[in-house]
């Protein structure tokens, strides 16, 4: 009884959901159903129904099949289902020639045999990435019509006037679903592909500021859950995006849109982009992979760098927003300013680390420096780092248990070569050492990043900012 | 005339090379023509044709649009099919009931509105994640289908013979496609997901010995280019298996030949496995950023831990092959020897580092001997430091020019930045911490997939391997 009633609404609230995350899927839905009502004139009507007779239901194919979500993908299959349709009926013609010429039973097994043999080839054709790629579609109707064409004749006369009837009737249903994506309300891949890199790039940013302030973050209760939320969903984002934007930019290079201004708009440069994105994006989670990994640079080492960490991971997260707004504007970015203000992030820690010439091996001068630092040095910090090897070599084990129940993994129990390798002293320096490389390395490919989205602004045209300049 | 004469040849090759890859593909071919020609006969041949009429044109169009490439997807395909068109069918018998009252205008109305509404229903329904996962064909079809019945039977007088004919002919061809992809050198999606999560593992495995091989390697010039294809071929099967994965894991699970075993094949496990592997992966990308970093611990500095490291990575990669020789095989697997090799070689790596007190923060011990240990350190790798850091300093920018012709980036001329960045001064364990700590990771996260393999042995009922052990 509870759960009969509690169905319904968990249903009504997923309908909900999925309207509210997304309004044009609402007015998509409205668009599917004007258009299929539109057609459906096409019979109701006595006139028209006159003319087109039986074959109107090509029409209503046509619609439910081709209208998609964004006017791009439209297009795309309208064109492939036309192509597909004339080429089918050109060959089926061709065979229908041949095939008049011949006695019942030759004809029948010509008729199958060449069914046999474009369905054959077709299908093989479609195995080619290029092809699969680009006009699946196309081929399916192909055989499709094909088939019909080619088997109907066989017992009916008329064909051509049935072939001729049906082509208009899809290039009817294809002109309503052309009207309907491109002039009601219409939803442009290229615009979704756009802002939603503009998206990843914030996400990454969030996903990066998040990562550094929990590492250094001394209380590991406050807020665990939702912070790694953040930073999980901003790599996320951006690793699960490759088919969806790969599509998004195949559909939106068949969108007429952009065209008009008198050059094709880089819709490649958003796929490199976003390979250039995920490229970052697996630096991030190896970044994440410090904050999870079983052993751990005990939080005393870590704070010794906290600031000069943090501040790289700003600059970096402010250098992603900045690109972000920049793509969103459309407008030419100059990161070069905030650049430097990450270069000077990164030297600071490059001093930091040398001021600590204990924890990694020092360069030349910080070699003949260490053994006159020593001595003060040990003296500074030799409460820290006596707490610290207590804490690796006891309390290491239970240290991972609790943090392996905080993570709600499904094997509680810990293995015993697990235990073995947490006994290990590893040198406590070494995750830390591997969290700021991670770091660096982040503000490398950010160059990279930053090469790719200036090549978009040039080949897009982005305007210039000069405004914004002054506002500096 | 060369060109002409060029592209048949690219395009026979193309051809033959599809094939090549995977044979299945032009069996598959040869299957939907047979399929076709069977589905033909029902025209061609005069007793049948009597008695399907006309409607046996929705036998053809279900074998062109159902018959797929795995049985799994041609059975959930199927599936759809003919449930989408039961209830349409149903649907539309019922509003023609309400319809049949009315007159002919207020008819048409009606008619009217409820294309629209059901047009507008089924389509907002089909954005439902958990309706568009598995049951987005089944829509289409639905709306497919209700549209043409209720739209023509607003014209026509026997619709419901006309519906039943057409289900039978729908029937036939779903039969005929079920026969083609169940029996006829079927292709399991189940034995697909099977086997390629075998070769992922592989892969992966091939990916880290290639990768700690050739940061090793000294002689920077030989095989560079092929080696580095090994380790992104290696990774990249593994992160771009996401969306293929799912979709054999969706069609395995309609696919009836492990049920009949009394249990149901746990087809998620895979890709929760898949998941795991993808996590790995992640590191395997870090670990290979750590060839292409800009900043390098010299290799003189390398050549203190090649030995541990080398042994680590081995030892990974041999675990990582008899778990996927234990998937491939159906065994249950005892990688816990294997393991207990792992975690000596974990614990040589450990020695190593710690044995070198200068480039770490020691531990209690280390930190003991460190001060004794500086004086005859520093007089047997004082050479090799002063080479390094000779090198660091002066010929970074040189190095980083030729390092980016090699890699063919277009990017030619680095910017301003990216030079003052590679003259920083980092310190030079710094890369090699990174590299060690991620060698250490992935043993951990090693430790994870074997839980997984376990866990998929069990639920899939693998076999023992007792012989296994005695060979051993």
């Amino acid at each position: 009884m509870e759960r009969a009633r509690r169905t319904p609404m968990a249903l009504w609230r997923n309908l909900w959901k999925v309207g509210r995350d997304d309004p044009r899927r609402a007015i998509h839905a409205l668009k599917v159903g004007s258009a299929l009502t539109l057609v459906s004139l096409l019979y109701l009507l006595e006139p028209l129904f006159e003319g087109l007779g039986k074959n109107a239901m090509w029409a209503v194919m046509t619609v439910v099949v081709v209208l998609e979500f964004t006017a791009g993908a439209t297009l795309c299959k309208g064109f492939n289902r036309a192509v597909g349709t004339v080429f089918a009926g050109s060959l089926a013609f061709f065979i229908e020639c041949i095939a008049e010429e011949l006695g019942t039973v030759s004809r029948a097994l010509f008729v199958g045999a060449s069914v046999f043999f474009i369905g054959f080839a077709a299908t093989y054709v479609r195995f080619i990435p290029i092809i699969k790629k680009n006009y699946d579609y196309g081929v399916l109707i192909f055989i499709l019509t094909f088939n019909l064409i080619t088997v109907s004749s066989f017992r009916v006369q008329n064909v051509i006037e049935i072939a001729r009837d049906r082509l208009y009737t899809i290039l009817i249903g294809c002109a309503i679903c052309l009207f309907m994506s491109l002039f009601v309300f219409p939803n442009w891949s290229g615009e979704e592909l756009h802002y939603s890199t503009a998206d990843k790039l914030e996400a990454l940013a969030r996903s990066i500021e998040a990562c550094v302030m929990e590492y250094f973050q001394e209380d590991m209760t406050i807020d665990q859950k939702s912070s790694r939320d953040t930073i999980k969903k901003g790599y996320r984002v951006v690793l699960d995006s490759k088919s969806v934007e790969e599509s998004l930019a195949l559909f939106a290079s068949w969108e007429p849109r952009h065209s008009r201004l008198g050059y094709r708009y880089p819709w490649k440069q958003y796929v490199k982009l976003g390979a250039v994105l995920r490229h970052f994006a697996y630096t991030a989670v190896a970044l994440h992979g410090c904050l999870e990994s079983e052993i751990q640079t005990p939080q005393s080492v870590r704070m010794l760098f906290r600031e000069p960490c943090t501040r790289v991971s700003r600059e970096v997260s402010k250098v992603l927003r900045e690109l972000a707004s920049s793509i969103r504007n459309r407008q030419h970015c100059s990161p070069d300013v905030l650049f430097d203000h990450l270069h000077d992030a990164l030297q600071a820690l490059n001093s930091a680390i040398k001021s600590q010439p204990r924890l990694f091996l020092g360069t030349k001068n910080a070699q003949a420096n260490s053994m006159i630092a020593a001595q003060t040095d040990q003296r500074s910090s030799s409460g820290a780092a006596a707490l610290a090897s207590v804490k690796t070599d006891i309390s290491a084990l239970l240290d991972f248990r609790t943090k392996r129940d905080q993570t709600e993994r499904k094997t509680l129990k810990p293995t015993l070569s697990k235990i073995a390798m947490m006994s290990l002293e590893f040198s406590e320096a070494l995750p830390f050492a591997a969290f700021a490389s991670l770091l660096v390395e982040m503000a490398v490919r950010l160059d990279l990043i930053i090469d790719h989205v200036k090549e978009l602004a040039r080949d897009a045209h982005f305007k210039d900012c000069m405004e914004k300049h002054d506002i500096k």
